[in-house]
């Protein structure tokens, strides 16, 4: 099966204009740098625009601008960037699933999985757990108990809830994500730790995508929440209690700790820490591998660390770092903290 | 079922002080903003103690001096969290779990399993393991050859055990966990890596908690140890040959390198580092994200990195940071670094 | 069975001269400090070397300089460390496997398994896939469509490969790693996020290891690419399109961004961060923690981070950190940044 379009065709189906050969076949994408005679190409970011004079794409999204002089085949999309994602997902031919339980899962008697859900092999479901159409569990998921899956999502594989994890419609949830795993829950008795009860559980809205090994605990009473089209990465860890807001979106690493609270349309950088007991206000975007110990009540990006430097100066001003209180008041410095 | 006891039972059961009606029925748990008329809630943070006067609670676990002019009813408690913590463990129901091997385990037949453990679907146990009595071992758990699992111990799900793992007894294993995994050993020759093999194995004293995806390496030649009652929170990286001490605790996403050991009554803050080959003593806290370099053998607690600021004064900061010793010097600094 | 050989023995097998008694017997090996009469330690590190006076080895193996006035008896190696690697690779017996398909695993029609390869139970290997002579795939794995296997490769237990992810020969992957998820791709368009097509796969070269929980995104357009022979520790997490050239080696919990390109022989310290659309040469050392916000040109050794203080002292320190730039001004520093 060989999918194909013409450029007449894709300009019509995303409204977008095309400058050009309308019969110009396009049957893939690819980057600029390599893309062939019949492959679709995109230019979004002005560092790839030397590129564009030599590229042999047969088609290529761009901004009105940078089409001007421009002598190949051209759609011009006020976001190119937006124009190839839904061109491309035209390509992203994802395997058939088949509705059905496989006879190689093992599900609960007190479970219910819509006729129209596709359960694959060594799937375990747990009592009272839910499927709803249309959803795709694949293989080696386990749902456990009071579960709740939405129409439309996606497990992808080795995928585990543990307990009292209600996803919405269509979320995505990548290998090795474990949610609603128990809190970090602990009182110390007569010196000893005591397992503190994690009695509350997860909920994630509509739209959300989960990454690979991401890790999201379920509450210690109250519930840990992903608002909708909440976004993360692989390897991140969300602590009980905490509440994302909508359409944030955070990368790999990053950690947040618990009962923390996250507002709308924040960007988290990869490895960053969040620690618990504070509140991230809307907007707010946190640099690569910093740490916020404290509440965010403006909107605007936030940082924490030193810059790479060659180890020898770096040894050099890490010293000097230890000394700076001394440093300081040698100056005679007198001034207030600025923040 | 619903579980309800008085808060005169519950008095009784824990050995707790009652002020206000014995016969106050108590169905659940919850917070103080939350908690309903037949909820119990807890005080134990003086932040939270104005949410008292307007709290819905049937009745508040708190200490005596919270109590005083509180017109509720009132658990008195010295540590209200621990109390707390055990009334709630009443309320905690985990799903029942039937003795016996799943239909669909894969149990080698030199394995040992106790009849009183509960073997989940798509199980598998290798060569020589052991399972004791009253553990359990969730859906899509693999055990390997020569592992042991004590009495009562529960790898929920999804968590992988290598080989030589022993975990003692009421070790809690959370999903994607994988302990034993080869240590990371290498030696350069001839320009290529060559794979240092890993002959030990890992040691997980009685009581130790290990959180989602974390992963705990086995050793070289001795084993990795963690004592008992140790704590790790989830994606915590334990290095081959490791040796944490009892009643530590890990928050999430800490990493310890391979053959530090570390001591007891520690508390290691969430994305922390710990280098390898290095020693940390008894009650040492290191702070979130901090990276220890060198052995610490001195109780107290322990930091680096730099305070969140915002990104544009931060700049100037992290610029000025590389000019550091130059700025030093040129200050006639001629400070002996204070540690 | 119990392995044993002799002092001799092992001297003609690997090439390394022999000091003291060509009879004495060895069946196992083990530390300087807590070896027995029958078993083989090694002398690598200056610092271990007091231990060798009361080392109870019935051999040692060491460089010619450590075994001047040594009574015991020596195998004379010019690398301690890759002797003793390959001596101990003896004692790794590692289970024998038995080629085929167990009856539990899931196997899709169109998927080409060599018969001389071994899957274990609970594995579902999907469409296209191919397993290749002498691969040991072992429980719980999950291999996708489109996915190649080749001769010789581990996959250790309930590792999960997505989709076109194909591994060269002789790869050894941990359990819990995911390679060949989504790159995290997102456009925002009308205050909501449009996910971006991965249409790439992920290409790793022979004789790689890739660490238990570690993840590997496919790329968006082309390939992420290991080349042969990296070495990845535990939870790594490589964005999509990333490149890791030959012979690289990353401790665990380090991460590196979309598109960044790491070259040849390069050692990335544990946690460390790497941003995405950069490069970094070869033989560039990156130590603990530290994060690369720009390309490395240049050979050699690069941190960033703050030593290690007690907190209070910290705290005084970081709360300068913020007045750097006043500080320096005031100083009537005109210093020029000097790289």
């Amino acid at each position: 099966m060989a999918l194909s379009f013409t450029a007449a065709d894709l300009a019509a189906q995303f409204d977008l204009e095309l400058r050009g050969d309308p019969a110009q076949s396009i049957d893939g994408v690819s980057t600029l740098a390599r893309a062939g005679a019949r492959q679709l190409a995109f230019l979004a970011n002005p560092r790839y625009r030397s590129q564009l004079a030599h590229s042999g794409a047969g088609l290529v999204v761009m901004r009105a601008d940078d089409a001007e002089g421009f002598a190949g085949n051209a759609l011009i999309a006020k976001d190119p960037y937006v124009a190839f994602a839904k061109i491309a997902a035209l390509f992203d031919t994802r395997p058939a699933t088949t509705p059905g339980v496989h006879a190689l899962a093992a599900v609960d008697d007190t479970a219910t999985v819509s006729p129209d859900a596709c359960i694959g092999p060594f799937v375990s479901i747990g009592p009272r757990a839910r499927v709803d159409a249309g959803a795709v569990i694949g293989p080696g998921c386990v749902i456990g108990e009071d579960c709740a899956i939405g129409a439309g999502c996606e497990l992808v594989a080795n995928v585990t809830l543990v307990r009292r994890v209600r996803l919405g419609r269509r979320v995505l949830v990548h290998p090795g994500a474990v949610l609603g795993a128990d809190g970090f829950g602990l009182a110390m008795e007569h010196g000893r730790w005591l397992k503190v009860p994690q009695l509350g559980g997860v909920v994630v809205g509509d739209d959300c995508e989960i990454g690979a090994n991401t890790t999201i605990d379920r509450g210690a009473l109250d519930d840990t929440v992903l608002e909708e089209d909440v976004r993360l990465d692989n390897q991140i860890q969300i602590g009980h209690n905490v509440r994302i807001g909508a359409h944030s979106a955070m990368a790999g690493c990053s950690a947040v700790a618990g009962s923390a609270t996250i507002g709308r349309y924040c960007l988290i950088g990869g490895g960053a820490g969040i620690l618990g007991h504070l509140d991230v206000c809307d907007r707010v975007v946190v640099t690569a591998m910093s740490l916020v110990t404290r509440s965010i009540r403006e909107p605007g990006e936030y940082s924490s660390g030193t810059p790479l430097m060659d180890n020898r100066s770096w040894r050099k001003s890490a010293a000097r770092f230890k000394q700076l209180d001394a440093l300081a008041r040698q100056a005679g410095a007198r001034h207030k903290e600025p923040q």
